[in-house]
This record gives structure tokens, C-alpha cells and sequence, in this order.
């Protein structure tokens, strides 16, 4: 595995790998990998004939109050993990590279970025393409690889994608979980043992609202009610938004007929969690 | 010569080239061409073994009391003279395949687009940057050619494929003029003969300012007065701005040291017409 850290040389090595008819597969991300990370690069790693993996932690997709300087970081760690799963580049560009002086364009994906976590997170979707676009064009993958975790973050790419006439195809992959359910992420390692047992409360409103469309409950008003009623009445929590919505357009939805995506984020304590299910009515 | 419309189309033909290893080089345009569009597929012509040449009215960089409705259109007459010039493809998309319903992606370059047109055009360069960066998605080139005449658009363009690491080597051209030194301008044809006349007014004063600072005139405030006083002395001409700016930049320059540009945008009749003038102080 190679580490390639400035952008003009992953350029310069895509280039040359598309030069000789390779199939570049890539997964975008910031680190500290768990195994919905890896679950991607293996993804990636048989789709592709070559296998990049970014690791940038980017700041223009957190907020000024947000968890940018104490994001968890483990380069050693997740070289190794990168390693062990057929990585052939990781790609570690340094910010400076990334948003050098004098830096100023921005890609807004408009109407996708305002509800759900846009509304909590002013500026976050569009520091988000801007990035994704920016890897885009310094990989050049034939395939990106993304998580269904940022379910909207995969929603929003996928617009800037078919918007921008980007030559990527986009995929999304299943949430991974840990053994009880909660979703993996790397912020789950700011939880302590109680808010660790708190957290559940996300999966546990999540598979209720699934198994309650599953039985037929066609009204989302309904099913939020209890979907807001489990986290709320957990201990150290406190939701930020639940939302039926139209899985592409991410419109509230009033009555799911078929599928439809319920999102979640909440507070516990002070690590800001999100998760997702599909709802499927029969 | 081949004529493509449709952006997928232009996509697979483009990825084809570049599998044989073919150098793209791409002219976008509006159309209605001159001389000064086909100077740059000249040069387009030379530098690349496959030249595109585009033709779209971009309805996203045209304000909602601009002249999209009537800017001149002659494509019977633009095919001809594009097939002369050696042009391999015309990819002419159409605007509902552009931006079809639920298109909502936008690229923004912040400083570059605020002077200048900017002020005068709000949300022009906006609808620039998108444009470009999807044709440059669907054409894929490794060269594209921009003419000076639309200076601050070359600079945002640069700045743009720098900021988001797009692999297009960006040139701009110098301005073609009339025998009588009216810069070459599609909307031109506005004009009526005695607009035509007041119109040299732009040339008049640019060459002044570069003659005033090849002489050794170094404060730009003195030069933009002589400049306002010979388009305002014109009949018929309404200044809309005449400033000196940093050529990268493009803020103001109080004072020039080595180069500078000086840019003008007048309205003569009904016609805005912009031009700009390189100033050297030896």
C-alpha cells in the first residue's frame, strides 16, 4: 500500500491508472475506521481493479462550535486496517493542500442541504461537496463508495453527482452496527459507559417505527410520536429532529405509501448521534 | 463534423478519445460567433488532437431583466463556420437537459464574482462556474480556451478549476477586435450605427490609459479619471465602471507596479458592452 498525501500526485497517479484501463474504485473518509469503514473498502476492493481510501478530516463541513479539534484521529491504526483490506492508496492530503490561501469556491447542493441535519448544521452539506468534489477530481474513481449511515450526505452527493454531470457512480452501503445495534461511527468512542446504553435508544425507536409500517401504520405523525417518546424518555438524551421523508427528495412525508426513510439525530450527552431505517409498508 | 446534443452522449464520446488517448481541447461558447470565437478554435484546433466546440445560452448567468430572450442566435451560420474551422464536435445540449427539473447544484467562486460584473451582475458568475464545470464534466478536455475579452469570467474560471483540483488546463486568448478596434462581442449586433460609432469609446479611452501608463503614469486614480471623462464625454454611453485591478485578484490597484488591468463596462444605447486593456509601467 502506498500513502500519497499530495493531490497533484494522486492526480497524477489516477491519471496513470485510467491511462492503463484500470477501474478505480474509492471510499472518501475521516478516519478512525471501524468496520463500517471497512465494510466500504471491501466493497470498493471488488468493484474496483484499484482501491483508494481518503482520509482528510475536513473542516469545512463543521461548524465553529463543533467537534473539529477533538475529532478522533489513529493514522497508525487505520494505515494498518487500510492495509490488512486491500487498500492500494491512502490518500492523506494536509488542509493546507486541501483549502490553500486564497481559497473560495464552494458547491451548494440547495434544497437537499436545508432540512434534517442541514437545519441543525448550517454550512455542513456544503463544506461536504465541496470536498467530495474536490476528491473527486484529485482520484478520479469510476466508483465512489459511500455509507448509508450519512444517509443524507449520500442523498446530496448523488444530486451533486447527476447535477455537476460528475463521470462517478455513486453507491451507497448498509449501516454496519455493533453487536446490540447502535449504529457504528466514530464519534461513538466520545460515549461513556452510561450514554453508551443511552445511545441504543436510537436503534430501539428505529426498529419499533420499522416493524410498526411493516405492520401497515401508514401515518408518519404516528409513528414519530413514538419514535420521540422512546429517545425522549431515556435517560441523557435529547433529540434534535426525527423525520419521515421521501427517500430522494427528503421532504417530510405525511403518509408512506411504499418506502420511506425515517432520520434521526439526537443528543447523548454531549456527542451529537444520527441514524436511519427504511420503512417499508406492505 | 459531428453535431452531439445530448450530454450523455458527449460523455461517452469524450471517455472514448481518451481511452485512444486522444488530447481534448474544448472552446465553450454561446454562439453567434466572430472572429474571436474562432481565433480560440483556431487555437483549440492546434493544441489538440480532438476539438469541441460547445454552443448553450446558459440561462443561469443571465439575470431576470438581461437579454437572455434576445441574445442573437444563428446556428445554421455557426454550424458552417465551426465545421470550416475544423471543429470535430458541436455539442449544442439543450437547456432541459442542462437543467432539468429538480437541478439545484451551484458552484460559487465568492471573492472573484463580488467586483466588477459581479456588482453589476448579481449571481452571474454563479451561473458561469456551473456552467463550465458541467460542460467540463461532459466534454471532458484536457485543454479548454476562454477569450481575455470576458477577463474577470477567465479569472474565476482559473481560480475555479484550481479550487476544485478539475483536471483542465485553463487558456485565455487575447481579444479580437474590429479594424477599428471595437472589441469583438456578440452582442455588437444591438448596436444601431450611431451606438456603433459612440461604442469606440471603450477602445479610445483604454489605449489612452496604456499609453498614460507606458509613459510612466503610476497612480491609478489619475488614469481612471481620463478614463471616465472620455466615455462619459461620448454621447449616447452611460458608465457602469471603469477600475483598475490586480490581474489575479482583481481588487483595486491604487498604485500600478509592473502590471495591472484596467477593466470597463459601459452601457451605449441599450447595449452593455464590456472591454479591458493590459497597463504595463516600465
Amino acid at each position: 500500500m502506498e500513502i500519497v498525501s499530495d493531490p497533484q500526485d494522486m492526480q497524477a497517479v489516477a491519471l496513470d491508472w485510467r491511462k492503463l484501463g484500470r477501474r478505480i474504485a474509492f471510499v472518501p473518509t475521516m478516519g478512525y475506521f471501524h468496520d463500517g469503514h471497512l465494510s466500504l473498502m471491501r466493497y470498493g476492493r471488488e468493484q474496483g481493479d484499484r482501491l483508494v481510501v481518503s482520509l482528510f478530516v475536513n473542516p469545512a463541513q463543521f461548524g465553529p462550535h463543533e467537534d473539529l479539534d477533538r475529532y478522533p484521529r489513529a493514522l497508525e491504526r487505520d494505515r494498518t486496517l487500510a492495509q490488512e483490506t486491500g487498500v492500494d492508496v491512502l490518500y492523506v492530503p494536509a488542509t493546507t493542500d486541501m483549502y490553500p490561501p486564497g481559497y473560495q469556491t464552494y458547491v451548494t447542493v440547495e434544497e437537499l442541504s436545508q432540512p434534517l441535519c442541514g437545519a441543525s448544521r448550517p454550512g455542513h452539506f456544503r463544506g461536504v461537496a465541496t470536498v467530495v468534489l474536490k476528491l473527486f477530481n484529485q482520484v478520479l474513481p469510476h466508483l465512489a463508495v459511500f455509507g448509508e449511515k450519512d444517509y443524507q450526505q449520500l442523498v446530496v452527493i448523488k444530486r451533486m453527482v447527476a447535477d455537476l454531470n460528475v463521470p462517478v457512480e455513486v453507491v451507497g452501503r448498509p449501516i454496519v452496527r455493533e453487536a446490540d445495534g447502535l449504529a457504528m461511527s466514530s464519534r461513538n468512542t466520545y460515549l461513556n459507559p452510561e450514554e453508551r446504553r443511552s445511545a441504543l435508544c436510537l436503534i430501539k425507536a428505529l426498529t419499533h417505527a420499522r416493524d410498526r409500517a411493516a405492520a401497515g401504520e401508514t401515518e408518519a405523525n404516528r409513528i414519530l410520536a413514538e419514535v420521540k417518546q422512546i429517545i425522549t424518555a431515556t435517560p441523557l438524551t435529547r433529540l434534535d429532529y426525527a423525520m419521515v421523508v421521501d427517500p430522494d427528495t427528503l421532504q417530510a412525508v405525511e403518509t408512506i405509501r411504499g418506502a420511506a426513510r425515517l432520520a434521526v439525530a439526537a443528543w447523548v450527552g454531549g456527542t451529537r448521534l444520527i441514524d436511519n431505517m427504511l420503512l417499508e409498508v406492505n
